[in-house]
């Protein structure tokens, strides 16, 4: 460790107070999550409240170094990476629920709270939190709010931008911006908050925020259909969407190279739907009671199958088959224990041209890449689609035959990333989704918020 | 009409061609909207396109000119307000629905286009665009977006924020920011469309749309409910939601004042309930069938009866008496009939505080100005309080005595606007809802994207 970061880290625990800056090794120690550069600075401040955030930041900016805040490290995009002369700035002492308000169907909450945590309170208080991701029990509500994330119920109830009303975040100086809304409605001036949601803490680092809950849905029916074309995908999306009278929550699709392998692994050769149809796509239904979102479910798929857009379909006939069926579209995790190396994608395009793109890719990749499998699944009611290739370990060139297999495809017209954000990893691609003046008025915010150009510098995107 | 407003009329002539200039009586004959001082500009442009919108900026950036952009001049805070030496920009010709995306459910718009030609071409395709104001037939997009527009079903579809996925706008020097993105989830770097929407045309004026649009709801079903307390009406809110299983899409609650008022407007005698209760709400339910929303409306009713939640119910029986239900809540006109001035108010704050602050407010208006009436109503599952103080004409002490009572109680726990609008006419109060640092903030972003202050200058918040 250099001299001038033993200096720094006594400068801050002179500010913070002690048990509050870890350095070298206690640093590298930890727990790195899902990055293994994430801990590659020489100095973590985990502060005990937003005034030890405020005073880090007041520290760094004098200085000029370079902070990197850093959740539960479950990004998948590089968002959290360290360099040695970099300060990690952990919000894992802000994890407090604060208030849980059941008639306002609010709760406050800092910034390093799991999401987990929050899923399970707000559930205990008779609400329901709808963000919903595999790494629930590890990422944090700060670090869904840094990379707006989304999940599997987004087009009913939105991305994370749609479910926080208000936030707490500190500013590269050291401001601490106190925009703590409390309601759903209020235009009292600019929407300062969209500031720090899925700007991958390059803008301000949240702190604490106030999330939107909603009545905990009664009654829950789930189901698997089979489907023989793209087309008839787009078409049940419609017509159980519209069937169900806004009580559809879940609409995801498997291709079948995916459901062949969840499916095998998780029911070996009792699969609900055999792997034999294109498609295979998982339907939930939220609705005022089991048999309500039962009924409603089985009489869209009856019309479904009348109307030639279905080839079979099963309705789970408990809350243990329901799990089955969304351990089967959840169960990603079982591509790792195939594979060396799993190679996630996650892009959005518009519905109608996805039939036309995924077909483009795979045959690029089976073309350019041989030995790789890729595996594709998605929340096709958002526009998203994810891709996992996957093989033996990857060199460079590799990864990038992969990468530019999925985004050349998307140039003007998708997104390179619709959940997981753009972090260091996808920086050199974001260009195929945003124009150049697009790129330049996100450089321009960048400026006017960090004019030092201190907060995770060099992710999302440049400064000026 | 000055020298140099020729000068610049005709130097936007040549940029732009003939026939979208207009000068001096020509822009003060035309019809103002709800603002008499929307037109004391002496110029006024119409271009027919983005470029026409981008070349006007130019010219106007290059001279120092202040542009206020203008679409159905229904708003009602003031920020379409002109005085002599500004340049109208409006939107009207850019009216055009380009394209509409069944399978995406997905619809382009230019920003002139009217809300209630949104809503017909939606409906006309299969789908509902669920934004919906009184003033839909004179509003547009443009305007909707610039203001962040709200109504009475935001609480399920959100603000007019969340219903934009992707908007073209033109920066203050004439850039032409095209980011139109078709899909719910795209995180490819900065949201920038958040920067011009909800911010009245003073970072950015919005030219073209592309809004998510949804099924077309097949089943309507409508109540009204008369409620002996606050408490009470915050526990059926409750009970309804959660007894509706994601159907519920209008919880629109008239105080006494307001309901007797406008039920009797309507209705005469034969009121569909007796002006007793302190509270009557009107609930509506959209869902898969009319029998499906109307059996889940009486379940929940006939509960929250059972509950002791609330006095009296009665469920429309028909369309016709569904209307009936709905002019009730929405002919606020009324109002304009019985009193020579009518001063709505538009505030937000949490729940459990309404009861308490309504309280607060109708005593000290009674106090301070016993010769006007006051009406109280309100779209409570967004935390969203409207009064109309109601009487002769106002001086300027008047209104700011009106304004001081209902503004001040709200210092720092609510929002002087919650879906409105700042605009010029409640600057003054924006304090109470926002802290120095969140005004510093604003001011910042202003002076970045609009450095020589000519978006509606004076609106909103003032440069630094």
């Amino acid at each position: 460790m250099s001299g001038s970061d033993a200096d720094f880290a006594a400068a801050l625990t002179a500010a913070l107070g002690a048990g509050q800056v870890l350095e070298g090794s206690a640093v590298a120690e930890r727990n790195p999550g899902f990055g293994a550069s994430n801990l590659r600075a020489g100095i973590l401040v985990r502060p005990r409240d937003t005034a030890g955030v405020a005073a880090t930041l007041r520290l760094c900016h004098e200085a000029g170094r370079a902070v990197v805040a850093q959740g539960g490290l479950t990004g998948l995009a590089g968002g959290a990476t360290t360099g040695p002369g970099d300060v990690i700035l952990s919000l894992e002492r802000l994890d407090r629920i604060e208030a849980i308000d059941p008639v306002n169907r609010t709760m406050t909450v800092g910034a390093g709270c799991h999401l987990q945590v929050v899923q399970e309170a707000a559930e205990a208080a008779g609400l329901m939190f709808p963000l919903d991701l595999p790494s629930r029990g590890s990422c944090t509500v700060g670090g869904n709010i840094a990379t707006n994330a989304g999940g599997c119920r987004v087009f009913r109830y939105g991305m994370t931008r749609g479910l926080v009303l208000g936030l707490e975040a500190v500013l590269a100086d050291g401001t601490v911006l106190s925009s703590l809304n409390r309601v759903i409605k209020n235009n009292a001036g600019y929407d300062l908050k969209q500031l720090f949601i899925g700007t991958e803490g390059t803008l301000g680092i949240v702190t604490r925020a106030v999330l939107r809950l909603f009545e905990l849905p009664r009654g829950q029916a789930t189901a698997l259909a089979a489907v023989e074309s793209f087309e008839q995908v787009a078409s049940l999306l419609k017509a159980v969407d519209g069937g169900l009278g806004g009580a559809l929550s879940t609409f995801e699709v498997m291709w079948r190279n995916y459901y062949a392998v969840t499916a095998e692994a998780t029911c070996g050769a009792s699969m609900p739907l055999p792997a034999k149809a294109p498609f295979v796509v998982l339907i939930e239904a939220l609705d005022r009671s089991d048999e309500a979102a039962r009924g409603a479910l089985e009489g869209a798929l009856g019309q479904a199958f009348e109307a030639g857009l279905l080839a079979d379909a099963v309705v789970a006939k408990s809350a243990a088959e329901s799990e089955v069926f969304w351990r089967i579209r959840d169960d990603s995790l079982v591509l790792f224990d195939r594979h060396e190396t799993v190679l996630p994608f996650d892009i959005s395009l518009p519905i109608p041209e996805m039939a036309d793109y995924v077909t483009t890719v795979e045959a690029t990749l089976a073309r350019t890449l041989p030995d790789y499998a890729t595996y594709t699944f998605g929340h096709i009611a958002d526009g998203n689609l994810h891709f996992a290739v996957c093989g033996r370990a990857m060199d460079p060139a590799t990864r990038e035959t992969a990468e530019r297999a999925v985004y050349a495809p998307l140039d003007g017209r998708g997104s390179v990333s619709a959940e997981h954000g753009i972090g260091l990893d996808k920086k050199g691609w974001l260009p195929l989704s945003r124009n150049p003046e697009e790129l330049a008025l996100m450089r321009r915010l960048k400026v006017a918020l960090d004019p030092k150009n201190i907060l995770n510098p060099g992710k999302v995107v440049d400064a000026a």
